[in-house]
């Protein structure tokens, strides 16, 4: 079994022993992952990277990650294969000798 | 090698290429996280979830996953551990017994 | 008649001509809010806070105010009372002296 | 003086009485700006949107209110000019033959 999918079971296992499928509509979920994501953001808020508290990154990453699982699992998506196409297509968005140093959105290469 | 491992390596490589290491401090990337985030909320505004362009859907996470697994190799954290951590922490916190059919979070149980 | 009271009399009228108050119930307001924060923080990514291009601020900065404008309307907030009772909050949760020259959340002081 | 100038100044007192101006670049502050919409989204998050608890919306609310105001001063715009003008833009991309009843986005229509 792939490590994504053993993640993803645990996950249903967690949800399913609190009956928690009534909420998790991919609609709330997908609100669940940018709040998390925020959280996330919040460690860095007024400061420089390197201070933020890399224990409460570490907790606050594995919510994300919790929550984008969810939603992979709603739609049935191959976590390893949506990543691996998704960096095929930047690559072709981002070719190395326009993107190479530089910080800008592919519409503006 | 681990599934995640193997899409860290082709992030990494995907960046050396294009010398973007520069631009991925922890902060950017957490930033740049919670907008891919925004982003795939946005294909559920003023919808039913149900309503949602699933090939967009599929894309967007798949945004979402990419970063935060560049988040995850720029701590060198396990992302199987972390999230194994937390979902047995969140156990704890909402105990089968009093979170079970409730969307209250855990300081409000 | 008070500034945002215009404002949100203009909105209003936008709405109405268009018949989207089908749509703006509060809970795809705020994720509307959010969206814009989004698109706003994007014009930082990767990038130091005076790089950002002004103009392009000024348009997001505008959908932020829009949504969160639209919201006060349903909610029938008075802006300028909500936001001063805000400072006066804060006011108490960060004592100047505690306070002064320090970036740490208020349950940190 | 105009109501948002009224606030602007409130919200610049109590920074200048904290010394927070150090802290205070635009791009920290869209990066609270969208950590307080997302802890408006919360609000909403597993619940239809009347089941929200109103009280804390206004809260959320005027925490956004203030950082997308400091963002307004640190670039010296007029909120009513710039919130006037962009509904102005929006009627031009949301003709009302075209808009009335729909939730498409102006690039769809």
């Amino acid at each position: 079994m792939s490590d994504w999918q053993d993640l993803i079971n645990k996950l249903r296992q967690f949800n399913e022993e609190r009956d928690w499928a009534q909420f998790h509509n991919a609609k709330d979920l997908a609100l669940a992952l940018s709040i998390e994501a925020a959280e996330l953001n919040e460690l860095f808020l007024w400061k420089k990277a390197e201070d933020a508290d890399s224990q409460k990154v570490k907790e606050e990453l594995a919510d994300v990650f919790a929550f984008a699982l969810q939603l992979a699992d709603k739609y049935n998506l191959d976590v390893n294969q949506i990543v691996s196409d998704k960096i095929a297509r930047n690559a072709e968005k981002y070719p190395i000798n326009k993107a190479k140093g530089s910080a800008k959105k592919y519409d503006e290469l």
